[in-house]
């Protein structure tokens, strides 16, 4: 390995304040005008129920995937009325219905605040109060933008910790949603094709951003292309990649391969079947479950494709020569020398890790008691008790900053099924019960000698937690809080003690060190390659690069691209039962949809990652071409480092979705607005 | 506790030799004829592919459960022809179709060896000289049974070697199928109906036991009731239950609750849902998975309520007041006092169990090597090896008295997919990749450099066991099978010692420390109790008795037992959909069968389990009126401890079966034979 070898062509989710321009010029011969990426900083949203969207028009509509927009349509759905199965067409702007619980991020300003953060954290002696000198510079951080530009204010951590940005978005909480396609032509092929190719999935929703109770207007936003692409040509990805783990070390990879990967997929396995279960109850089930069962199949088959890449020698051949490679380089250089040292601090990390994680992840993260009771219990109790201290000693979710959301999310208005809640209860008190054994007292009490059913369903009766209401109040008067004999107040409080003991175990032993030891290791990169080092992924905003490429793995399809015609093929390949089951609106245009060879899904060689779906696929003069929808399921080793593949990344064309919108869906209103906005002449 | 209330009501899986005739005097006041065990025993089939059945013509008509014969059709069964799905009906006796592997057993004889046995062991001194005498006399036994009577001759371990018994059975091997349903109907309702109630379900399927190429003749056959039954009528259940832990102490009892069994359900999820993605691929991978899969979906089902009940509180209160009641009469008694160490010997033995359970199942029991191809090589090394030693020193599979069994499977004419075969070999190397780790040499030599997909390519690519000539040249020639380079053929000769290594310490440090443990346990528990005791289910022929009975847990439905005409109330409160899609040759008849208020399943007190499936139903004239097809839910803890409910098990009614074979299937020559069966007078 070599300095040109480190970084693969087409590698890297670049910050959009720093753009690859070398890369750019060099592979593709492009110069990005001065003001290109903020531009596309300005034209892309951030969904923060875990997605990406954009701008498409100059009134605040917003383009996403179903799958991101999904638990949206969930929560509007009800028994009576379910957007899931029916899909969603707002024929006027009066129909537009608002989502429950949403807020989407514009990113407005990015500031460099590395000095300040590490100025106020290199005074301290000790691990322990550097952490905490960290959290408190960054809440007053965080306070002191919010107060002063009445902007969203998160300080993002990248490069591990080796800088610190202050990132200012635009906050929406009033969007509302304009078209959706059926669950069943969006997931065509459900998780059997999910992560595979050729797919056939509309996997697109439309929304608009409001402020004031008036569409948000815009000057930023992509165009909408209506044209097939061409092979090899240059397009962009921008997005909110979720966690990347790009500079791991081998021996967390390791860990993760052997034990940690291995380890999720088992809960993640018991959590998918268990809403199987439910939901075969009856269809009203099977609805209530569905949102939760495609979560669990996405991330099962997703992180089952990872094990099998870490499981081949071949790519931990590669990931150790990196790694032999750069830690070569350090211990040659005498600045860097010490920084190896990182390498084997995160290797004790893994150690504490095994120790505590149970106890971390059915006390802290909740795992041994599933049920939403239990979070609004937990943010009511925790809220009052952190209130308490000064804004730069609480919990990071419960600083000034982060109120808002943590308000939205205690009196969302999200629909609550109390049989499923009571269901998620029983199996994880279930599985509680089986990880610490039945001799704990602490658990004991907690089953209050019942079985985990018999406990459940009691707890589940009793709670009132379930009203908006009762929580409003709950939240605004301590006191309530403090008298309740709610069932799951009292159990948060019970076990409050244990679980933030873990918690503190967690930042202090393994956060805190791996921060340190990833931040060494990341500016030794940053010292040894400059330019071309991007940071790990973090759910914010990034730039991808990539030619439009065609499926070349293993099967070998005939086309380079999927069309809207061959999705009744496929249908009847699977003789157009279950997850084949085109909707009804497909089923009647049939006649006119197969002789319709417009693109549909096609493939990138795009370095993205989960939090990147819905993302624009556009070109360098910010045409739109499609939504990026799913990554293929060979690439995923991506987490750890790109692999030397063509085909990374899976989108839905923007010239298919224009084709059904017109062709099944008549959608009209949107159609005009959408081809207005392409024909404005913009900056 | 007290005497009276060890055993309950309806109590026992009972020696047909040895049947409580205190106890149904006392509850039915029934006094069976001195024949009436005999007649029952030679009436009853045992299906040797784990299931239950029995005869219902003179001329080797059995009926069992559908999901019985399940193997059976699918076996017959290929991309062409689907007999699972359209199901068979041979309408004459040249149609039937024979059963590609499938031996069933008649009990025939039953001989106490006891004596001989114990004889043979107590001369040695130490617990490995007492198991290889064990051992070496059962073979010695087994082989001049089979010898002087030409039957096949178990000897079968009860009271968990508190008692031997040698049974010698009339064995078929030619079993044809007369008649089975669509599997939609026999197991309607699929996974999620499993083990619930109300059910509809057409669990029958026919088949003929030929001899010489002829039906066989018999005298002992039940007579096909056709009218509904009555509420509380005594009736009777003969079959194999499998494996029971009636005698379990409740430190293992404990230990499966906490540790073995959720580790079971992580494993049975697994193959779970890998079979689910298998079938996703189209509908003919969905046919070649389906047996596996609904096995997986059964056993992952029944195994999550066994734990549900020993989360209860309540249930294992019930298991330590047993123990300590049996314990402190042992305690108090001269003879048995130093039998109490027993207890604490088990209990150790969990101990070993931990360190080499991985070892045991992956190497051992062949988890890491999924796949018929290393059965097939397994066997036929083995053999070889075992054939140079004298028959009392072999591994107790390769015995002169198994041989038949083995040189079946290994010549078994089952279709094989490689396509699954290699989809099932990665999921287990990389299961064992998982488990063991990277830096384990064997598993890296095993894997050959290559990641669990490649390597399972190569090696089903390679094969060359799926011929059954070639496994038929390798039984026969020792020397093909040493100069093999086949892939599996190497691979056993690779891991063997290591494999068999374990096995040993297995068998000396847990088996037979747990045989004799629980010999002690269950012999002072027959000092105690005399003939109320009843040895654990050993998969050998049991007689249950119970009154028919009502569904009165949590759900109350409206009638005693559901009929044929609400299994359409019931599909449509499915949408007709998925599990509940009824099959055309019921929705042709739905005018008719909507009317049709003949029992179609029903509810029983019976003392039954796994292996039970497809036992007669029958009353004490033994006209038989139902076939069992499935335990309840909640009653999963009698597999260690029989619970006090009334509604155990569940049954397919004769008189349903007989009315839709008539109505839907017009199956008249079927429905003669049974009928002209009815009308014999037989002793």
């Amino acid at each position: 390995m070599n300095k040109d070898t480190f970084l693969k062509k087409n590698e890297g989710m670049w910050l959009p304040n720093k753009l690859p321009v070398g890369l750019l010029k060099k592979y593709y011969n492009f110069i990005p005008d001065a003001d290109w990426g903020e531009r596309v900083q300005k034209s892309c949203v951030r969904m923060n129920n875990g997605g990406s969207a954009s701008f498409v028009s100059p009134d605040g509509l917003i383009v996403t995937n179903h799958h991101v927009a999904e638990s949206i349509l969930h929560d509007l759905s009800s028994a009576r009325k379910d957007y899931l199965k029916d899909g969603f067409y707002a024929k006027t702007q009066k129909e537009e219905l608002k989502a429950p619980k949403l807020e989407v991020n514009v990113l407005w300003e990015i500031e460099d605040v590395t000095e300040r953060v590490n100025a106020a954290v290199n005074a301290k002696k000790n691990a322990r109060a550097m952490t905490e000198a960290r959290k408190r510079v960054i809440a007053e951080i965080e306070k002191e933008s919010l107060e002063a530009s009445g902007l969203r204010s998160d300080v993002v951590t990248l490069y591990q910790g080796g800088a610190y940005h202050l990132y200012r978005y635009k906050k929406y909480t009033d969007v509302r949603m304009v078209f959706a396609p059926e669950a069943s032509i969006a997931a065509f092929g459900g998780d059997y094709d999910n992560y595979e190719y050729p797919r056939y999935c509309l996997d697109a929703t439309f929304l608009r951003v409001y402020e004031n109770n008036k569409p948000v207007k815009t000057d930023f936003f992509f165009k909408w292309n209506t044209k097939d692409s061409t092979l090899g040509e240059l397009t962009f990805v921008a997005g909110h990649p979720g966690t990347t783990y790009r500079l791991t070390t081998a021996a967390r990879i390791k860990y993760l391969r052997d034990i940690g990967l291995p380890r999720w997929m088992n809960i993640i396995r018991r959590w998918e079947v268990s809403m199987q279960q439910y939901g075969g109850k009856s269809p009203e089930h099977e609805r209530q479950a569905g949102s939760d069962l495609r979560s669990w199949q996405n991330v099962r088959k997703r992180w089952q494709a990872e094990v099998d890449v870490l499981q081949d020698p071949a790519f931990m051949k590669d990931i150790e020569a990196r790694e032999a490679y750069v830690r070569g380089l350090i211990r040659k250089n005498k600045k860097l020398k010490s920084y190896d040292k990182a390498w084997d601090d995160i290797e004790k990390t893994q150690k504490v890790l095994l120790k505590i994680r149970d106890e971390l992840g059915f006390f802290e993260h909740g795992r041994g008691f599933d049920t939403v009771y239990f979070k609004f219990a937990r943010m009511l109790v925790r809220l009052h008790e952190e209130d308490k201290k000064k804004n730069g000693d609480r919990l990071t979710e419960y600083t000034q900053a982060r109120r808002p959301q943590l308000e939205q999310s205690i009196l969302s208005k999200q629909p609550i099924y109390s049989e499923l809640e009571e269901y998620k209860l029983k199996d994880s008190l279930s599985f509680l019960l089986e990880t610490f054994g039945s001799d704990d007292d602490v658990i004991q009490k907690i089953l209050g000698g019942l079985s985990p059913a018999a406990r459940a369903r009691e707890m589940v009766k009793k709670t009132k937690l379930g009203s908006v209401n009762i929580r409003k109040k709950m939240l605004q008067d301590t006191k309530l809080v403090h008298a309740s004999n709610d069932p799951f107040i009292e159990l948060v409080r019970f076990i409050d003690k244990r679980s933030r003991a873990v918690r503190k175990v967690y930042e202090e032993k393994i956060a805190h060190v791996e921060e340190e030891a990833y931040g060494k290791i990341a500016r030794a990169l940053f010292e040894l390659f400059g330019d071309s080092v991007y940071p790990d992924a973090t759910f914010t905003l990034r730039v991808a690069y990539a030619p439009i490429s065609k499926y070349t793995y293993e099967k070998v399809s005939e086309q380079d691209w999927s069309t809207i015609a061959q999705t009744f093929a496929h249908a009847d390949k699977h003789e157009r039962e279950g997850y084949w089951k085109l909707p009804q609106s497909w089923l009647k245009k049939e006649k006119i949809l197969t002789k319709d060879k417009t693109t549909f899904n096609f493939i990138t060689g795009h370095d993205t990652h989960g939090g990147n779906s819905g993302s624009p696929v556009f070109d360098r003069d910010l045409n739109i071409t499609g939504l990026l929808f799913d990554g293929m399921l060979h690439s995923q080793g991506d987490a750890y480092r790109y692999m030397e593949i063509p085909d990374h990344s899976l989108s839905v064309h923007t010239a298919g979705i224009y084709s059904v919108l017109k062709k099944v869906y008549n959608a009209t209103r949107l159609i005009k607005e959408l081809d207005a906005a392409r024909k404005t002449k913009k900056k």
